[in-house]
């Protein structure tokens, strides 16, 4: 078919090609009046967005927070424009005046779409592959809470996840991840459009993508529908019915579609994908596809149709609050339960098996271990607490009991078995943090943190409610060697505005930790743990315990009052090493004080008062001591400390020997110490 | 067939079997004596090695260093006893007091293998996925370099690259982006043994990886044999040879293999993954394959056997030295320039182009304009350097003019599509590096430099000479907003030990950066861009030049002789607001050296003496400013400066105006260095 062929099917005076185009023009003429943004996937692929939202999407554009909505997540988020057009014209609160100040600042129109921000908004999306895999976190979020909280005549939750895919998309790895996870799981309610447009910002996709995507969905355990014209919204609509009707599989429907359609200068190549079409050419598309509209006005009839969608929603929704006034009335407690997990909160004495482990860990313990322990705490009050780790559950002991796998089989388990898949991990726990009713958590070794940084970056960004649990997390890890030790990882993740990294010393410690990680509602919490034992800080000269003092970052754990000589601050498995140089140098006559520092995040967000009062300013003698990079701990220790850490990557060795010979030791910090204070050691 | 009949298929007493046998045993021996490691690999996979290594591996272990050798990357790195037995049995310097030593403080046979550290180790590998994507970065070199120097009868580049993956290789959506781009390149003199043993570390693969595999690699494009019998040394022959024999896609050989073969107890389950069998079942599994030699015993006909690799390999080398003799005698330039190439040196004057670029841009300029032009200068007499972007080419200025792009039909081209796909690029550079003969780089947006992070930190581990071009470096990315807006990636990289970073702040600085970068034979090198104008610093109100300055990574700009009263520190794009600060405070009458730090990994390689007289270490009134965290800049700025930066996360806005609202203007950095030197402003 030529391009006018094409460009005839792709467009009418009916109501559906009106909205179609109201689609494109909204974010055509937005484009240009930023001069910046992506006109092209929205144009080509308006029709399918249509097709989806008018005659499937189960939503509410005035709550986009009910909780049983169909999710519909835009993972080409740089076609925003398609997205906020559909917002504003099925009536969420996205003005025509926010359209128009598309990607100005103080705007709820930002370039990508960002969840928070934006009513409607499922996800935060442009970092390509990012939204195809939250859409499969949701999914899984989906047959979790029905399986859970769903009784024969109540389908209290029941619905579907539906994304948009570009080809960038389909070639990130992340997605590759989440599509294989997806398919081995067999999310049946899970329907993906593919906006198949041939381009890419370096021209056609030849250039480097020439694989089958059909194929390799198939292969991944994927229904597939037969690839269907994107002008052709009798056909689309045949294909999502399919796609929905299919509920074995997750389903992918290929869309071909012509980037920039209507553009008749522009359609079809690499230039429609990332500018502007220039006033002219806009010009030019109107008259092509008919649209005699000026820019953001929108046709009375089209506004009629599309916003038909708010009254659907609200009666979809009220039937929906009357169903669960039904199911409330038959399972009040479960109702209960339901609505409270959907609110975030925790049930009262969440915590209280935490309690019963604090000073439970007689030995010296790994963290790991004992997070692993917590996370058995927490789950038998908190069953809302699910998760699992990339292929390393026994390592990072990241199992939750009780329930099994989350599985085809078993939509109850509530471990979710990721694969060797650290970066899917990532972004499908956003997802289920998104879809909300659980906290989510993901463990891998510190060191594959590398993996999924983007997905955590994103989780910071947008406040997700997610727990990274990160073991082995530094040369400690031992002889798998230097490949597996973390260097740079730990305060490359203190660098991720948003996120609240702890590194618990001891047992106690961690348990702390975890309690802080689960209260924590606002944004995501790394815990960084180690493979070794570590002896509980009391044990190792500590004098004040963990119990209220991890909330606060930081806190001294000995040499607790008064002005010290020499300040000391550890993390995690160094503190023993800190304490130990305290006692050194307190044999010598020197006046100082510990700090256990588990998160500098905390510790920076408590009062000027508290943090004077324990680091004090007039103190300069300070050393620090972490098994990780120096960059970042001037912070602390100014110009006239110094920092025992890592200069450059580890060993394979037996971990206990790796830390003698790299210098985590008492002896290294005492001397460290002296030399800080001028003292020739 | 039930594992008894497996295994009595899995052994004999020919020299093959007692070949393969002595290599498990060499595995199980060495990880039972470390009492750590993986043995199940090892002992799974040791027949199709063996069979590769014996029958097809071109290869001199004499001199790891033959460039025309075929390449082997064991993707599956923590299969790594593997590796050294193979190496250690034919006659590498990999002596059997080392694999005696595995895994020990000081040996050459690390946990995972690490090239550069023991001979014939390909690529560093353990981290998964990482291996796979280099294979294909060896095979596109061998490719380009073929193209660009064999001649009709001379095929002095000619070489197959073999790679060795697991299950949780093909999990890893490094590898998924490697293998699309691989098959869409029609990389046909790469062939991968996949070993299916369908066994992860949390148990059956099922658990999370129920893809079909084979059929996803057919959708690639490649060509996949039948799945053979890992003990079916025939069956594998032929495989192998099927897959060398199909020139025209890469091919993979599935090959099903039990994990931890041999082992009466253990084989077939997770447990023999990555733990020591045990004394005892190493004992019962001696007997289960009727070997009767003591551990770390080579028998003698083993030796003979396996060590004749070294003669045949020395007579290939030598064959080929001929045939290299012979092509010299025909082509003298091109052998020189060949062997110029693959030397990694420079030709002579191969930084002419930059020179006469240097002060040719009179505007203000993107840093990443200038990047693009002198990428083209550097080419047009250094014509080793190949590379390209994660399709954003046009934007990352990172094209390779003259050749065209590499692709199945040009295998001349030096412009590398990568597609979408951050990770595999970086894994794919990492590849060409280790195959010599070329300087890679890869270019991609600075915020997506979180996706390669993996493959970054390994080019840093091990010293690979790669350049990473990373553009649209802060907020003055403007209206693509917040995703796309790094904060917390630059100073990110600078934790990376081994990698230099250099963050220029016009024209000038860019041109000298590109030839430090290309200069650096030492390791990775990231360049950090601008996608905004920027003026050139004299423009700015600079005093000195870059020329000869920025291989120093930090020099006074202005204020240059004499005790300051305060320094401003800055980098890239915000240099010149240091420049307009000095300006201000100078008219107060504050002496003011403001210092360009394009380097930091640069600057603190100078002498102590250049460091103290480029930051006197009296003045302590001392403010950094740059577009990004505030977390590092202490190491400089100390417990009494300040440091201009970014809190948290950007905005979608035209850039201009984020930099001003994010307050990286000259006026609030004259206000940060009043309120330093204690000036009420």
């Amino acid at each position: 078919m030529t391009l006018v062929e094409k460009m005839s099917s792709g467009t009418g005076t009916d109501i559906h090609w009106r909205s179609i185009n109201a689609i494109r023009f909204l974010s055509a003429d937005a484009v240009q009046r930023a001069s910046s943004g992506h006109p092209g996937a929205p144009m080509g692929a308006a029709p399918m967005a249509y097709t989806l939202w008018s005659r499937f999407l189960k939503h509410n554009p005035a709550n986009p927070n009910w909780p049983d909505r169909d999710r519909f997540v835009l993972s080409a988020g740089h076609a925003s424009m398609l997205l906020y057009s559909l917002l504003h014209l099925t009536g969420y609160k996205v003005s025509i005046e926010e359209i128009m100040r598309f990607r100005q600042w103080g705007s709820i129109t930002p370039g990508h779409p960002e969840h928070g921000l934006t009513p409607g908004v499922e996800a935060t999306t442009g970092p390509l592959g990012q939204g195809f895999a939250n859409g499969v976190g949701m999914a899984m979020a989906e047959r979790m809470l029905s399986a859970t909280y769903n009784r024969p005549g109540h389908k209290v939750i029941d619905h579907h996840t539906f994304a948009l895919c570009s080809d960038g998309d389909m070639m990130e790895g992340v997605a590759s991840e989440a599509a294989s996870l997806a398919g081995s799981l067999k999310l049946g309610k899970l329907v993906y459009l593919y906006d198949d447009n041939g381009i890419s910002i370096e021209g056609d996709t030849d250039l480097a993508f020439r694989e089958n995507v059909r194929e390799r969905f198939v292969a991944y355990g994927w229904h597939v529908t037969d690839p269907v014209d994107g002008n052709d919204l009798d056909a689309i609509e045949r294909a999502i019915s399919e796609g929905i009707g299919e509920t074995e599989r997750p389903s992918l429907v290929p869309v071909e579609t012509t980037i920039g359609f209507g553009s008749p200068n522009k359609a079809g190549t690499a230039s429609a994908h990332g500018e502007a079409l220039g006033e002219e050419e806009v010009a030019l598309t109107r008259e092509a596809l008919g649209w005699d509209h000026e820019p953001f006005v929108v046709p009375s009839d089209v506004s009629a149709h599309m916003g038909a969608a708010l009254e659907r929603g609200m009666e979809r929704e009220s039937a929906w609050l009357r169903a669960l006034a039904s199911y409330r009335s038959d399972y009040p407690d479960l109702a209960e339960d339901l609505e409270r997990d959907l609110s975030g909160e925790l049930p009262a004495g969440w915590d209280l098996g935490l309690d019963e482990l604090i000073g439970s860990f007689g030995d010296d313990t790994a963290t790991r271990a004992v997070s692993g322990k917590s996370i058995a705490a927490i789950v038998s009050r908190a069953p809302l607490l699910t998760g699992g780790s990339a292929d390393l559950a026994p390592s990072n002991n990241t199992t939750v009991p009780g329930r099994g796998d989350f599985s085809s089989e078993n939509r109850s388990g509530r471990t979710i078995r990721f694969g060797v898949r650290e970066h899917a991990m990532g972004a499908v726990c956003n997802g289920v943090a998104l879809h909300g009713g659980l906290i989510p958590f993901g463990g891998t070794f510190l060191i594959f943190s590398d993996y999924m940084r983007a997905a955590v970056r994103l989780s910071a960004m947008s406040g997700y409610r997610v727990i990274w649990v990160y073991t082995h997390d530094s040369i400690g890890v031992g002889e798998d060697g230097p490949t597996h030790e973390p260097i740079s990882q730990l305060m490359g993740l203190r660098l991720i505005p948003g996120l609240t990294t702890l590194r618990p010393a001891d047992a106690d410690e961690t348990i702390e930790a975890w309690r802080v990680a689960v209260s924590h509602s606002a944004g995501p919490v790394a815990l960084i743990l180690t493979r070794q034992a570590v002896p509980s800080l009391s044990k190792a000269g500590a004098q004040c315990g963990a119990r209220g003092n991890v909330e606060r970052g930081a806190y001294a754990v000995r040499g607790c009052d008064g002005v010290p000589d020499v300040i000391l601050i550890g993390t995690g498995s160094e503190v023993q090493h800190a304490l130990g140089a305290a006692m050194a140098l307190e044999a010598e006559g020197v006046k100082v004080r510990v700090v256990s520092m588990p998160s500098w995040e905390l510790f920076e967000s408590q009062p000027e008062e508290y943090r004077e009062s324990a680091l004090p300013s007039s103190v300069r003698a300070r050393v620090a001591v972490e098994a990780g990079t120096m960059i970042g701990w001037e912070r602390y220790t100014g110009l006239d400390g110094a920092v025992v850490c890592m200069d450059g990557y580890g060993a394979s060795a037996p971990g206990a020997e790796n830390m003698e010979r790299f210098g985590f030791t008492a002896e290294k910090v005492a001397a460290a110490a002296r030399r800080v204070l001028g003292r020739s050691g």
